[in-house]
């Protein structure tokens, strides 16, 4: 069966997210998947575009010219410079793009980056994408962060709070919820029959026998014990510093990190620029890529395509294996 | 000037060393650098080897034969079994390494490693290498460790703590240190004169401006702003997961970072088993493989003698600079 188009959201329009949607358009036109943007298609004009009403147009158009759904900004975007008059633009892309996600028109959304700061004043109320798409969707249960690349699958159990925080916060049920929702998006949406997970440690080695702390003793190890007896395949803790080598690699499916820095440090020295970012626990596919507006680079034409357009790509395979 | 041997210590005799001391002649003998074992001649005898009373007669034996300068066991070693009677010889390998590279016939020593707790037993009051090395050796100041590999050198500011005991420890005096004995190692020993430090963060995207924790502001800045004054380039503080990328490296010749794993992940992650340990601040050069006994592999002839061949080349390199 032809996989559905994709929808792409514009992110912030002062960001480099709509000059990546050209780059990505121009690199994945002949090969596909096909995608939609949904933007304002005054400022993709420097690229072909083609305004469409129905996703349903797109295929057949999307060699020659980039598809896009309008949603017109409220002003013109300036590179660099959030506004907040275009905020209601922004929000209405993600907003869309979930809808037709819903009702079966695209296969899967990729959301460029935005600027949360930039969108409260206009009333949005979510700490960032993914609490906002569980709202649209009515997604139950808790959703998670898996980043993956051609070289490694990382999912922190705890993200966006200070190292220290992150210590605090760490329970033996957000361990097992993380792992139980990893270990279900491997087999629904990565098509893996048997997908094993590797458990880091959360200190030095381990904690060696709690001579270098005991969170490895007393949340830890009580989740992977819970995690065994519904008979997901896991292991650990591991040490942090060893488990991320080639060799310790081949092992796992996914390495289930205890914090942001453990996760994204192996992730990010190994991908380079390919590393993307998947929300699991979502009724719907989305992913994103591994990197923020950029307004430093913004309209310079030097920001790199690389993440967004192997986040169109996961897309469209986790799309195609859910089915 | 030709440089004097090496001094290999013995390590724990239950663990891997005498195999990969073998190993490591094996690969060395023809293109050096030229080392001496500090060990019982039996238990290498799987190798060719001759004893020697002087450190000046092993550059013309080194091609033919392993050198070694006799330490007796007390008893005969069994793989992976740590025997207690044999700490001593352990101890007085270290020693006489120690002492060998003071009085000049040795140009650096390298240490296999030991198990800390069979030696304790026996009176050995350190908890580990470095600070028995420091003893010996009369050192001066503090001594750091630094990883180097052909992709990156790190040295972790904080080591042998819990995660959350390694953060309560960190103190702009001990960023201020840690740097200092960096850049001046760099100097003497790398030869590098102008080297570049890059300082991490402690917290995911290095504080955020303090919605994601205040170490930075409150105790990393404030050493550099010491160090800077001090007139040592250094830049920082770093989001800790996009300075491992190869296009981050390209910036610094040496990270300090604020933990263990912090260094320790993208060292092991990329140096696959070339990472080296120097430990910096001591008045003699010393180097040590980046692994530990390996009971569990010792005797089997399996284990990777990579790193030991990389500390016993790069104590050399180190040993010329210094000259």
């Amino acid at each position: 069966m032809e996989l559905k188009p994709l929808a792409l959201t514009m992110g912030d329009p002062a960001g480099i997210g709509g000059e990546l949607t050209i780059r990505a358009w121009q690199a994945l036109r002949v090969s596909g998947p096909c995608f939609v943007a949904l933007d304002d298609p005054q400022r993709l004009s420097t690229a072909p575009t083609v305004e469409i009403t129905s996703f349903a147009e797109a295929p057949s158009l999307f060699a020659k010219a980039l598809p896009v759904l309008a949603i017109n900004l409220a002003e013109p975007a300036t590179p660099g410079h959030p506004n907040k008059a275009n905020a209601r633009a922004v929000i209405a892309s993600i907003e869309r793009a979930a809808a037709l996600c819903l009702n079966g028109e695209a296969s899967a959304m990729v959301t460029n980056p935005i600027n949360k700061a930039a969108l409260y004043d206009a009333g949005f109320g979510y700490p960032g994408h993914t609490e906002f798409l569980a709202a649209l969707t009515g997604a139950q249960g808790k959703q998670i962060m898996m980043l993956a690349s051609p070289d490694l699958r990382v999912v922190p159990v705890t993200v966006h709070a200070s190292l220290r925080n992150s210590i605090a916060m760490l329970t033996t049920d957000a361990i097992v919820a993380a792992a139980r929702t990893a270990a279900a998006a491997l087999r629904r949406e990565f098509g893996m029959t048997h997908p094993r997970l590797a458990v880091a440690g959360l200190n030095p080695h381990a904690g060696e026998q709690g001579a270098l702390g005991d969170e490895e003793t007393t949340i830890i190890m009580p989740a992977i014990g819970t995690l065994r007896a519904e008979g997901i395949d896991v292991s650990g803790p591991w040490p942090p510093d060893t488990m991320f080598t080639r060799t310790a690699r081949a092992r796992y499916d996914a390495a289930i990190c205890m914090y942001h820095d453990q996760a994204l440090i192996p992730l990010k020295t190994l991908a380079m620029d390919h590393g993307v970012n998947v929300t699991l626990g979502l009724p719907i596919v989305r992913t994103s890529p591994d990197h923020g507006t950029a307004y430093d680079i913004a309209g310079k034409g030097i920001a790199d395509p690389s993440s967004l357009i192997a986040a169109i790509k996961l897309a469209a395979e986790l799309a195609h294996a859910r089915g």
